[in-house]
């Protein structure tokens, strides 16, 4: 048991944790775009947040592991932070394991930027200023694919020449798997059971759909890239090979210019106006009739997603739904939940309102598989992770 | 009522069938590729199948006229033909009705031959040879997505920007529309009702699976191009964006080649060596390793797309199966129908066992949702098109 920081680099926000023996002891969390902003969180206290300026996003990491510094130097046993943890969301084979972050492997990832421009840049980043400030931490990834390396070649390859997907790396390598991680690790404690079949929905600004079979992911919906599966934020996940081709043909797209598109122009921004699943759920509870359209056609997704999930497990004890959009609103879980009906799933609507950032069930005593609201903890999945890493590594 | 000849041309066969009052008199398929060959069926007797030299291939249009005429003049009423409908199979709002055939009609399919390039040039030619053999014979286009047109805005939208999409015309179109139509046109002569809620699994050389709400299209498979959706022989559908897009820039193909590497290269043939399903059948019937996993991924993928299917119904009446794979194989039903039993759906392996080429249920009693073996009937399908169009022409 030591003290790790733990780090999670995104495009438009940037979380840290610092744990300590095993409990998070404070976090800091970066939003830029609108309501740009830093909310750090003490202890069990409340999060504070203020208002940020651009260049306090840029110092971060400075300010996070001085503050860090800061704090475990005036515990009752002052300790200094012995180890950090950045997660790493990166199509490749090579990425999918978690593992100590060596020159070697910054080399492969910045290799990969292009493929990933929304994911990649921020991470290398992230990376450098860790290093470089701190060039003696020892500093881990923990891949956001490594749970899904159980996947089987059913689910692993696509119907491609096998050599070529092999000189070229290109599998279904799925995403979110932190988050699908943490939700295994403690479904038990919440809810009892550890289900044989299990299915979890991760909705917040990147959404997925995982079928899990004792405890390991058996297929996801995303695959090479994090971009496809669902319908997102600014992602149209659901776009089939002979549109895509047809819009590069017509747009004059290459294919970076197309991946970037895709991860950026698509999804419910250009279904409804906005990216933001909250502007979503105020216009449908307004009545509006576009916001009402998209939400339909994002909950049928994510309804089709746990279908094909019941097949491939055969059968189904457990849908968690999990991450911002679902711990949060009642709305959208009633939306996705009462489209299950033809799977022996039912709603509680009582317990669902109940139900709003805790965690719980929230399907009928009737109801052939149960569903479940539980929060991600993506964070706390990449402590253990570093955790491990450190041990095997000491 | 009068005389109709049907064609339907494809890259590796062409169909052709004779009309008269109703009820089809003759009918002609050329083969070619692995046995070549054309096969003549009159009247009610079993077809008659000799090799094809691939000169006889290209004179098949006049050669069916020719025998077509000589059926009618022979008749005890002599008549001559006044009819002919071809199959069109084109992406485009344009090709989404029936309709007559008309100099602008060509030159807009002409247009769209880099886009679906298995399937457009063949018609095109096809249309070309009629029409200089017979410029006075009236030719009409039976659409195979005019039957999805019903799809809402939900179903037919891309989550891409609505101006670029309306401009270049990207829209999920779908395809075998002829073919489930002419099951919802029989389903009632076969099984007794006319189901709200059917889904039609049409499993062939293409494969599809559509939902059916009240005998109108209300999702498919298929989307922009026929290569969406499930894995086919050639046809890799379940490809996503992102993997494309890093084939695209490895491989350094442009979008017309992607999209013929897609439908040539992928699917059946990249996991098992083999395009056709027939191979892939023997290979399981023989305990073929890579056979066995190949078949138990096609069938998933059929499997996946039902549940999805039940899910946008709200539940499901009956699923028919047809066209030539499904119609033939009571291994390929066993296999898909059995991975079916979390939607409530359980096969009775004896009847499934004694319908071969035969139409009738092969679910149990207790099966909430019927299973129906269908033959497929685009050929008849194509014949009321054309009487009814020529019956609105005047």
């Amino acid at each position: 048991m030591g003290t790790t920081l733990v780090v999670n680099p995104g495009s438009s926000s940037k979380k840290y944790a610092l744990y300590k023996d095993g409990q998070p002891v404070s976090s800091w969390r970066y939003e830029r775009g609108i309501g740009t902003q830093l909310c750090v969180q003490t202890g069990g206290s409340a999060a504070v947040c203020e208002p940020l300026t651009e260049a306090a996003f840029a110092t971060a990491t400075e300010d996070v592991l001085a503050a860090a510094d800061e704090i475990l130097k005036n515990d009752a046993v002052p300790t200094k932070l012995d180890t950090a943890v950045i997660r790493v969301v990166a199509p490749g084979t090579e990425f999918q394991t978690h593992q100590k972050i060596t020159g070697v492997f910054v080399r492969l990832l910045r290799a990969q930027e292009t493929v990933a421009p929304l994911h990649i840049p921020s991470v290398t980043k992230e990376i450098d200023s860790l290093q470089s400030i701190r060039p003696e931490l020892p500093l881990f990834a923990a891949s956001d694919s490594a749970f899904h390396a159980t996947m089987s070649d059913h689910t692993r390859l696509y119907s491609i020449d096998a050599s070529i997907a092999k000189e070229h790396d290109i599998y279904r390598f799925g995403y979110h798997g932190l988050s699908v991680a943490s939700i295994v690790r403690r479904v038990h404690s919440v809810t009892g059971v550890d289900p044989k079949r299990m299915i979890v929905a991760h909705i917040g600004s990147g959404c997925s759909v995982t079928a899990v079979k004792d405890g390991q992911s058996v297929d996801t919906t995303m695959g090479f890239a994090p971009g496809s599966g669902l319908l997102m934020g600014s992602r149209g996940g659901d776009i089939d090979a002979g549109a895509l081709l047809e819009l590069m043909r017509v747009l004059h797209l290459t294919p970076t210019e197309a991946q970037m598109y895709l991860q950026t122009q698509t999804g419910l921004l250009a279904l409804f106006g906005e990216s933001d699943l909250r502007s979503l759920l105020d216009g449908y509870a307004n009545d509006d009739r576009n916001a009402k359209a998209a939400l339909y056609r994002f909950t049928l997704g994510i309804q089709h997603a746990i279908a094909r999930s019941v097949i491939t497990l055969g059968g189904c004890e457990m849908i968690v739904l999990t991450a911002t959009a679902m711990e949060r609103s009642p709305t959208l879980r009633e939306l996705v939940v009462s489209g299950l009906s033809p799977l022996g799933v039912a709603i509680n609507p009582d317990r669902n309102d109940a139900l709003i950032g805790k965690e719980g069930v929230i399907s009928t005593r009737g109801s052939e598989c149960k569903v479940v609201v539980m929060r991600t903890d993506e964070m706390g999945e990449m402590y253990h992770v570093g955790q491990r890493l450190r041990a095997s590594a000491g």
